[in-house]
């Protein structure tokens, strides 16, 4: 759970949760983001280490999912109370 | 949103957290954690800066409680999530 919290726990991780709850997916380097692309790197690498993701090759860039499922079994009702959408459980 | 998860994103402060919702309140220095003062005293820095504790004195010691309402209210569903017992909103 803290570890889920922690990776949670950061504004541009955050946000990029709430685009792969929003979107299905996320790029490696997602639009309108202005952080550096290492700085990126070290944000995904967070949440993949926390259970957070799933990744996929598309050519040569990456694409991350959220793995809902998963995170909402182990943690019931949390990701719906992060995004605050009550949908949490959508997909999984 | 990430403060708070961010304060709740550590083992120790995660316990504090766990204690107060159990006890309904809880001292500076715990019964069974094994956390240098100067430690426990950063935790509960951390803790209620992110707005999730009330303090009061009790001759020289603090006691801390949690704001279960506030954090409620702001965050529907998070402590139940988090504390894992569905009852997130009893005391609010």
């Amino acid at each position: 759970m803290p570890v889920v919290l922690h990776a949670l726990g950061d504004p541009v991780r955050l946000e990029l949760v709430r685009r792969m709850a929003a979107d299905g997916e996320c790029a490696c380097s997602p639009e309108g983001l202005d952080v550096p692309r290492s700085t990126l790197s070290n944000h995904w690498r967070i949440l993949r280490e926390a259970g957070l993701t799933d990744t996929r090759a598309d050519g040569k860039a990456r694409i991350m999912s959220l793995r809902r499922g998963p995170v909402e079994a182990e943690f019931p009702g949390l990701l719906a109370a992060v995004l605050g959408d009550g949908e949490g459980r959508a997909g999984a």
